[in-house]
């Protein structure tokens, strides 16, 4: 038995004294974060379960530490009372746990208080920040303070933590969309209390340590991501230079099946660096869903999308059976030069491709305004908008509308003031992802979408599915199972389909990059020699199992 | 005392039984590896003792395994013999230990006899590679396979093994150069002989193994770069798709002082992806020292290279104070764009800008032999022969005459057969490296030039200096202290020199980005919790540190 183990026996057994101890260990987190930062009321307890899966937690209760030095001392109160802490930056992991401990009576560590952008270096064009830095604040401070910088964004809304997500190891839109590729110097909490600063950070006086990620000596950054070694409380990332020129490019592949030479046919402009940003591959339904929920009525009842209901869906939303979205960043002739790649690569595809321009964004505008409110005025005022959001997001604006899919099944649809505060487990959303990597090659494209197709069919659902560039030879998939949590044999249908399709996945070698907490158990069937090694690490940081168990740590993480 | 300083006093204490241990052991390698396989012959030890340091380590026998599984049998026969090994790829880890344990009596296992290119793909263009793979063995593999891929090449020599200066954390020329940044899926032996799969390689049938280095959970690949912590035995690399277009850029700086507005005029094009490549920035004397040996008899015995005479060499080389040098890849509209861009960073700098094309070195070839052996022919030839090995290694070809730099000051000049067979340490050339990162300002490398050069004069010595563009915002800086090992005085006062430069370089806080096995001591002056945290994970990893004690480990590395 481990002495969290044993401690769980031990109360089971005295619940009197449970009571005393939780009390004790209240008042002992509040000594150090202030009586106002430590909540444990129903309230509080409710919000931080919420969870866009089936399967949620509750949380002991929630600390908003404002400082490294006061969440080592809590860690370090909360190993006194062997009691494990759940580290989340704004906890906004939508889809994949949001905010809640792979299992029950975690101490949630909420660092939004740390909010802190401790400086942006304009010359060398990094920042140093905090965890409860979000995408939005960054991007208004560089807006702010007029400086040529732009943040790589995801679609995952503006109030995220950028921290969060990259310790998640998310991925985003822009040259900087491989976002751990472009963080250097963290400092971390570990279990012991201990604050270290990898890279060159540990030494007094380094003029390097944004600069160059990997110090001297074992280079362990990627070891504080997917894990639960210690909690990172600042980290400097990289900022893009505004760029000259941006198109934004989409390209519409009318046909299921010619989705594939056109992969195909991109990979050589993603290998050879003419594409540097990630482009991202997306079905129909999964741009319907950005723009509306699923349409019950039209529908009569039925699961999935009848086939002619969703024909007219992308007929009046003018796109294809798949659509490719990225854009190009660079001087004028360089971003000439890409297009011109672009249309070499793609000529004779059964596709067809458009470069947005901020021209043309702004003559559509015009031209919209002029048609009034017309069927034809009102379906370009519709795409004058999601151009435009593209283009913010491509500059480092993120924006909430790319968050809508998690409503599609929603009983209420989108809320009223969508996308301001949007906040899918809040609000009820029911979503699981599964995120699977595969080569960079139209055939695996087509291959993982032949096997999840009918699982969504058999169960009920609508595939969404988005294929990312996430490098050069990969594509990182997300399919979204969005599902009615107001429906308890949906909600029992949605987890099966998950779980269908996450296991043929692993099956078939396409691995998720990524897990929600109802996977953790399942990634180590085998018991091999990677796991082992995790699990040696994490013994010598944190030996007694403080921070974060379960959390990518398989064997800690319950029943699946 | 650790078991390993157990039985060391117990050695001592005991001659013969030392005597018989080691037959026994040697014994017991043999029965693994075969009796051909495992050496501790006068002549085998003394060339694995051998240097371009001061200081070097006699290991305790030499074994050449040809599996992972033999590795591993070898590992744990150490274990059980408590004698530490230590791995080398191909041991040719020039002026930073090159095939030398950190510490006497360590048993090398040289990996030069696993050496297969496991798989190459030509699609996604990657290579999966054992570690005794040279730089020259994939480049000729990809030439005679007739494959549009191109590796990353070092100038460290065709012989070098491509792997081994990965897990150095070394860096080339291309925009491959950042090489950590272009590996997936290792295959590390551990020190319980377990063989450890990262990223997804652990999962049955995984089909992005060499594709997505994170894989999901932990990413451990940086804890077996710079450290002891494994033994790695295989390892994908990404391969670049051949260039349509290929130009060679070099801009010759006349005067000292304005290097520092160019390499700031630089910096936004590396920063917004213009300059893919690792541009390098060479002082004249580097430049000097790649085509000849120190002008003993015209110096008449004066150290370091009197002024007078160092104008004259750099003027009858053409070049300036620094010459800044990097390759352009693209397709033809993307190499003039990057063209454009550089003629209008560099406008109005006094600097002079070339862009070598194959035409034009084809010009410069028949011009020259029209010149026949004239002055200018000569001259011309010079220069020719100079841009095609550049050409040939921004193609991926390794060239050996990078490497004359480390025969400066060899008494017998270069060897007859140079480049051929090169090898610093057996060729008895002495030559140490300091590798301060610093932040990419003219104001770091003019204030890092300035600390070393009065250091090098007072001392004697010639200060060859390279800063390469390492990632967008720091240059890499090699420093080498070149001397002749026949001169016992020169000898030490390279060694006071280098220590000098090393130690200002700390205090200054341009940390070295790697070290050579003199200085691992040196890393860990105040005892931090990054060095902690290593020591931790060593011992979770490694218990009774069988594997290379000392290297990146400090409190194990001996007297400095």
């Amino acid at each position: 038995m481990t002495t969290l183990e044993q401690s769980a026996a031990e109360q089971q057994g005295n619940r009197a004294s449970t009571t005393e101890r939780r009390s004790l260990l209240l008042r002992a987190l509040r000594d150090v974060a202030g009586f106002e930062q430590v909540r444990d009321d129903p309230l509080t307890l409710d919000r931080y379960a919420r969870s866009t899966s089936a399967r949620s937690t509750a949380p002991l209760a929630v600390v908003y530490p404002d400082s490294a030095q006061q969440v080592a001392a809590l860690v370090k109160i909360a190993a006194q009372h062997q009691v494990p802490v759940y580290p989340i930056s704004t906890g906004k992991n939508w889809g994949y746990g949001d905010a809640c401990a792979v299992t029950d009576g975690q101490l949630v560590i909420e660092l939004s208080r740390m909010n802190r952008i401790l400086s942006v270096d304009p010359t060398l064009a990094y920042a140093v920040i905090e965890p409860g830095v979000t995408q939005q604040q960054l991007s208004q401070y560089l807006l702010d303070h007029r400086l040529d910088l732009w943040i790589d964004c995801t679609g995952a809304g503006p109030d995220t933590s950028f921290m969060g997500n990259i310790l998640e190891r998310g991925f985003g839109h822009s040259p900087y969309g491989n976002r751990l590729q472009h963080v250097a110097g963290m400092t971390v909490v570990l279990a012991s209390g201990e604050l270290l600063e990898t890279g060159f950070g540990h030494y007094p006086n380094a003029q390097a340590t944004h600069l160059f990620p990997y110090g001297v000596g074992p280079f362990l950054d990627g070891i504080f991501t997917q894990s639960n070694f210690g909690i990172v409380t600042r980290i400097g990332i990289w900022l893009m230079p505004k760029a000259e020129c941006l198109n934004h490019f989409i390209c519409s592949v009318p046909r299921h099946a010619d989705i594939g030479p056109v992969v195909d046919a991109l990979r050589p402009l993603r290998l050879n660096g003419t594409l540097r940003s990630i482009l991202h591959i997306g079905n129909d339904l999964r741009v319907i869903s950005g723009g509306r929920v699923y349409p019950r009525e039209q529908a009569g009842g039925q699961r999935p999308l009848p086939s002619q209901l969703r024909a007219e869906l992308r007929e009046s939303a003018g796109i294809g059976a798949w659509t490719v979205s990225g854009a190009l960043y660079g001087s004028t002739l360089q971003v000439a030069a890409a297009r011109h790649a672009l249309r070499k690569a793609l000529k004779g595809m059964a596709a067809e491709s458009t470069f947005l321009t901020e021209r043309k964004l702004k003559t559509g505008a015009m031209l919209a305004r002029l048609l009034g409110n017309s069927a034809a005025g009102k379906r370009l005022r519709a795409k004058v908008a999601l151009g435009e959001s593209l283009f913010a997001m491509n500059r480092g604006i993120p924006n909430g509308r790319f968050l809508a899919g998690a409503y599609w099944r929603r009983r209420g649809g989108l809320p009223a003031d969508f996308p301001r505060n949007a906040n899918p487990a809040a609000d009820n959303c029911g979503m699981l992802w599964v995120s699977p990597i595969i080569p960079m090659r139209g055939a695996d494209l087509l291959a993982l979408h032949a096997m999840a197709e009918p699982v969504f069919r058999e169960h009920g659902f609508d595939l969404f599915v988005t294929f990312s560039m996430i490098n050069e030879r990969t594509l990182g998939g997300v399919i979204t199972v969005a599902y009615d949590k107001d429906d308890p044999a949906e909600v029992e249908r949605a987890r099966q389909c998950y779980r269908n399709v996450f296991d043929r996945c692993m099956a078939a070698g396409y691995i998720p990059y990524r897990v929600g907490n109802q996977s953790m158990a399942d990634l180590d069937p085998h018991g091999d020699v990677y796991w082992k090694t995790v699990a040696r690490i994490k013994a010598a940081l944190d030996p007694d199992g403080i921070i974060a168990p379960g959390r990518y740590q398989p064997d800690k993480a319950g029943e699946s």
